[in-house]
């Protein structure tokens, strides 16, 4: 029986990959005069993956390493202004309105009515609850959980502590290593939701013909997945 | 019947605010030349008052804290080596290793045996993470919360969630504001265990003759506590 359907966030539910994008070519134009864009954007991802462990997923350790990857580029003669309006930018980063993906709420509010649902998101902890407080769909999820990373020991941990068995669950994401493969690897079933925009630390190749997986355009067809998931039980 | 122990973590399981004193002690020295420390560490409280909404706590909006602060007293003419070492410095204090503090291991494995632990703690998510796990004690914690603020309702939330009648609770902490004061709000019990530095933004009166508070020296009086309620139960 599946009883329990699992949610990502962020480029899932709603967008967030398009600010860190337009963040991003914003620090590009301000550092146009020290460093090429392909470089820079090579020396940004390069600071993102080092500070990985230290910052964790989200905001302020992207803020914190535009910083850093601009003092580098720069071999720190980065005008005081250019650092205040990284800071600023990351600032409004943290402000941006709340955009849903097509099908989210339908979806999230039609499958709330017979399944246990579930946020399950990476990212800086007071960020992500002011975003799902803006989405209007908090209250549809029996729980959240902000994590700092997603990997099999995660997912079995969050079900065996609510008492889900794993192949009676369900995550759908946009990721395909963060959301999907872990999942079934901990045993459940794994939709995924590509957005189109991905943050090249989070690709991976899809895990074609596994009897658990599928992918679906966008959330508005999930229903029917988890109607077909059924069935076949 | 008491069934339940909260502990709080920076600076009632562990030193936490040494840290920052010290790491703020190297922003005054880096900044010694653009402004006297008293102004410094005014400007740098008032950023911190200002980013907690957007920031919420820990280590990573107190760097980018000093960064604005630092951009702020200079007018953007700080050097760019200043604000690397403020980058580092920041980066360091999410390397610092954990130091217990009197009798933490001691109280937390002896009320393991017969009571539901809970570790309930602000900050960012991987660097609480990291702390619990250098700890030596995750084990002995039956849930971990790490929250973005401590309000009565998050209390009562958490409790709650896990089918803990509040008055079955006990909260240790170091901060009357976060730790003690919502907790006999939300209808716990209240531990305070002062730790001698504490943050500004922490400060708060005690609530001398509630019924359900009392403080102590240290967490290894916590036991004695603990069972006296029970004695009265």
């Amino acid at each position: 029986m599946l009883t329990t359907v699992c949610f990502d966030a962020d480029d899932t539910l709603w967008h967030n990959e398009r600010f860190f994008k337009l963040t991003q070519a914003r620090f590009a134009e301000l550092l146009a005069d020290v460093a090429p864009p392909a470089h820079l954007a090579e020396r940004l991802l390069a600071a993102e993956r080092r500070n990985l462990g230290h910052y964790g997923f989200g905001i302020k350790g992207f803020t914190l390493s535009m910083i850093e990857t601009a003092l580098e580029v720069s071999g720190n003669h980065v005008p005081g202004e250019v650092i205040a309006e990284i800071v600023a930018a990351g600032r409004e980063m943290l402000r941006h309105p709340i955009e849903l993906l097509p099908g989210a709420a339908e979806t999230v509010l039609a499958l709330s009515h017979d399944f246990c649902l579930l946020l399950i998101t990476k990212g800086d902890l007071m960020d992500q609850e002011r975003k799902l407080a803006q989405s209007g769909l908090g209250d549809l999820f029996d729980g959240v959980e902000i994590v700092s990373e997603k990997t099999p020991a995660v997912y079995r941990r969050i079900f065996r502590r609510r008492g889900i068995a794993p192949e009676a669950a369900l995550m759908a994401g946009n990721s395909l290593k963060s959301d999907v493969i872990p999942v079934l690897e901990a045993g459940g079933w794994g939709v995924h939701v590509p957005h189109g925009l991905e943050w090249a630390l989070e690709a991976a190749e899809a895990p074609g013909g596994h009897a658990r997986f599928c992918e679906i355009a966008d959330l508005s067809e999930l229903p029917g997945v988890v109607r077909a998931i059924c069935n076949k039980m």
